[in-house]
Parts: structure tokens; C-alpha cells; sequence
């Protein structure tokens, strides 16, 4: 994979949506996509078969805390104009993953000789939204593991998501370790980003929601550990719906590659509820 | 002290605030106004003579959630006409205490002989009003003490208040146990209640408010024990202010009995902020 002429520092200087897309379509940028074009909602890719599209919508609908649902193309098209009018959904993300049968069997920069007639795109929210919103409001977050700039750990929890014919899965959250008064108002502040996920779905207690470790079981292996004035804070994860996806097993599916994101034009401060 | 003709149940009946204020003017009811006149705003009071009035005011500007202003009088006025037209501070609520000096000295049901032309009246919300809003929400929200039909325990916290002159107090904390994702629903839905005491103060880590026992250092003494899925969540509680006046130490000042508030003719879904 050729990562193209630009660093991630160059992509964070880009001024507008549609600049990153273009030179992310161009080839010139590979990689994560977290501080670019700030302030702009960047959503998760999900790409299924027309016949496993039906389901999986169900799914989102059923589970939106860890399935927010930004947007939904046509069947056949690489385009959702609510999210960006000049975006192609097969060239606009640095990269994707590709599965069969629910396993991984490719990494590529660009899906257009893989893409299909009866394809329909799933736009999901994620993260990112409302860490930026509890930045800006200055809430003390510190990043858990230092030495890869991660936020937050990611955990397989005992949640059973509501099921929709082949779509199934254990929610997969996010915890971010907040001092109790940040806590409070972190769940504040997410509750007015439905598409980021949302309210915390647990708070307190991890052993109630089968975590027996939060250091060990963390799957991204954060080094890190829970302060003594900190309580952990969970949100459903973006890695729930890839869960729904394996379990259903669909003969192909795409996604982006993790960190991997689309940038589209939508003001993160316009999906608020309140 | 007498009490009158009404029972508690009788009062829940009345179908008005302004009839609540009749009965209990005419001397018909002593007592509680818990689940009076449901869906409207209580208060409790605090009197205070005009010397102490500027820097008290101050003092529940700077501490809004144990310390909620509904409402001020005017000096020497007995009427808050925002809260109702025809109410009269001296003699609409149940029960009163007397303080001189900070220290409690009697409890009247009327106070009309003890009125000075230098008198302010403040209004301060109280915990009713979120209480309800939760119950309607059905959230699972149990009686710690089902003997003393207690819903929630009562705590001295570390938390200090900012200070306003001649008053300072460290915060007293109510506590209510939620099971976290209900937890996580009661911190949404009192962020809304600002005269409710809002949001809560503290969540899940009691030492770190000063609180090395829960059951020990309840004021109340309820007999509760916290259920291994629950986590505790701390509010501000209107017994804040009383301390503080207690450390004013003013030569004369009145509040309300605990638990015998004044009924408002405010609906309390007007005071959500959302």
C-alpha cells in the first residue's frame, strides 16, 4: 500500500471537507483520519449485498448506540449526497477492509473494481464526534496509552445487542476513564450526539457487563491503568457493527479500515439534538 | 402544635396548589407535602433579615446545585408572586423552624407574629421535583428505607462551598442508588431540573466526597444496604443553605420544616431547561 505524498500532519491542515476527499481520492494520503478536518462528522463504512442490506438497516435501527446511522445509499450507489454532494464512497475513505464469508481477506485504498450493482452503503457515526465535544468544553481526558495516543479501550462485553435475522453480536464498547464530577458531565455532553454513539450505555461497575479486567481484556492493549479518583465510562463501539457483519457472514462485505475514515461535510455541531 | 383536621392522604387529594395553600393556611394540615399537589413546584424557605439577605443571595448564585433560587421577595414582603398570586410566606406552608444565632430555637406553624419589616424570603428548589421526573421516566428507583419510606440517604460531603461572606458550608449530598445505565438516564434527566438541584454533584466513588461508610454516615440513619449492581449518584441537598446560615449565625432567621415545603402554582415540567 502506497501511503501517498502527504503525513497525517499535512492531511490536518487541509481546510475543507471536500480538499481532504479529493486528495484522499487522489492517492496522496493513506492512514487515520482522527484531527482531520475538525469539526466535521466522520463516519464508519459498512458495504453489504442488497440481500443482507434489509437486515442489517434493522440492526442499526434495533441497536443505535453502537450502530448510529448517519446515512444509507441507493442500492448500486457509491454516493450518500446528505454527507458530501461530490463523495464516492469507493475512493474517498484512506482505506478499506474487505470479508468474506465474515473474514477479513483484503486491505485496499480503493474499491472500484470490487464494487458491485446490488451493493448498499451504511454511513455510521463514531467516536470522534463527541471526544472533539468533550475537548472543546474542557473536560480533564487524558489519553489512557501514551505511547500510541489512544483515548480509550475497547472491550467485548456480555450487552446482547437486539438481533435482526442474521445480524447478531455482543455490543463491543469503548471506556474512557473520567473523575466522577467529568463523568456526570461527560454523559451530558454525549447524550447530544446520537450520531457519536450517544449516552454511555454502562458507568461504574464493568464486572456487571463482563468485564472481569480492564487492562487485560482492553483488545487494543492500551497500557494503561484506572487512576484512583477515575471511574470508567463505557459507549457502544463502531467495532459492534463489524461483529454483526462477521456473525451474519454475508459472502462479501466492506468496511473501512479502522481509523480509516470518511470526512464528509457535515458540521458535527448540526447532528446535536439540543 | 396541632394537626388540624387533614391526614397526608387527604391532602393528596386536593386537587390545586392554591387550595394546598388554603388548607394549610387555615391551620387544616401539619405535616409532610411529599406528593401534594404532584407536577407542581415545592419549595423550601429561608428568611433572613436584609443585613444578611445581599450576602446569602450571593451565596446561592455561587452554588446552585445544593442551593437552587426560585425565587426572592422583596424586603419586608411575604409574597413571591412568581411561585403564586396569592401566597403568603407567614403562614403557607405546614411547619417552620426559628433559628437565633444559627441555632434552632422553635417550631411554629405560623409566623406571622414573628415578621419584621426587614425580612427577604428566598425560595429554593428542591429534590421533589427531579424525584418525579424520574418516576415518570420508570426508572427503578427503590426505597432505601422501606420502614421510614426514605428514597434517599443524606450526607456531610468534603465538597466546599464557594464562599459568599459570612456564609460558607461544605456541601451535603443526597444520595440515591441507581443501577449504572439507569444511572446514566437519572444524570440526563435532572440536568433538566436546574431547581431540582440539576445535575448530579458525584458518582460511584463516595471516598472522594469525604464518605468512608455509607450506611454509617447517612444523617438519616436509614437502614439500606447498596446492592452489588447498584452505584451510588449524589445531588445537591437543600439541607446546604441551612448549614450555611448556621454559620452565618444571624441574630434571627426562619425556614421551612424539613419535609413541610411550600406548593407553588408552577408546573415543574416549566422549569425543565429542555
Amino acid at each position: 500500500m502506497n501511503a501517498g505524498n502527504y503525513t497525517l500532519s499535512d492531511m490536518r491542515r487541509v481546510k475543507t471537507p471536500a480538499e481532504v476527499r479529493r486528495l484522499i481520492r487522489a492517492g496522496a494520503y493513506v492512514g487515520h483520519t482522527t484531527g482531520v478536518a475538525l469539526g466535521y462528522l466522520q463516519v464508519n463504512l459498512a458495504i453489504l449485498p442488497e440481500s443482507y442490506a434489509g437486515e442489517f438497516l434493522r440492526f442499526c435501527q434495533r441497536n443505535p448506540r453502537p450502530c448510529p446511522l448517519a446515512g444509507v445509499s441507493e442500492v448500486g450507489s457509491a454516493r450518500i449526497p446528505s454527507l458530501g454532494e461530490d463523495l464516492d464512497l469507493r475512493t474517498d475513505l484512506p482505506a478499506y477492509n474487505i470479508f468474506r464469508d465474515g473474514k477479513h481477506v483484503e486491505t485496499v485504498t480503493d474499491i472500484r473494481e470490487h464494487w458491485r450493482d446490488d451493493f448498499v452503503a451504511f454511513a455510521l457515526g463514531c467516536s470522534l464526534t463527541f471526544e472533539e465535544a468533550l475537548l472543546a468544553d474542557g473536560l480533564r481526558y487524558r489519553f489512557l496509552d501514551e505511547k500510541n495516543g489512544r483515548r480509550s479501550a475497547v472491550y467485548n462485553t456480555s450487552i446482547e445487542c437486539v438481533p435482526a435475522g442474521r445480524f447478531t453480536a455482543r455490543m463491543v464498547c469503548s471506556m474512557r476513564p473520567f473523575r466522577p464530577a467529568d463523568a456526570i458531565r461527560a454523559v451530558q455532553i454525549t447524550s447530544r450526539f446520537p450520531l457519536g454513539h450517544g449516552a454511555p450505555v454502562h458507568i461504574g461497575l464493568p464486572h456487571l457487563i463482563g468485564i472481569k479486567d480492564l487492562v487485560a481484556e482492553d483488545i487494543f492493549k492500551s497500557d494503561f491503568r484506572l487512576l484512583d479518583d477515575e471511574i470508567p465510562v463505557f459507549w457502544g463501539c463502531g467495532v459492534t457493527p463489524q461483529r454483526a457483519i462477521a456473525n451474519a457472514r454475508p459472502p462479501i462485505a466492506i468496511s473501512h479500515k479502522p481509523g480509516n475514515m470518511l470526512v464528509t461535510d457535515v458540521p458535527s455541531a448540526r447532528t446535536a439534538i439540543l
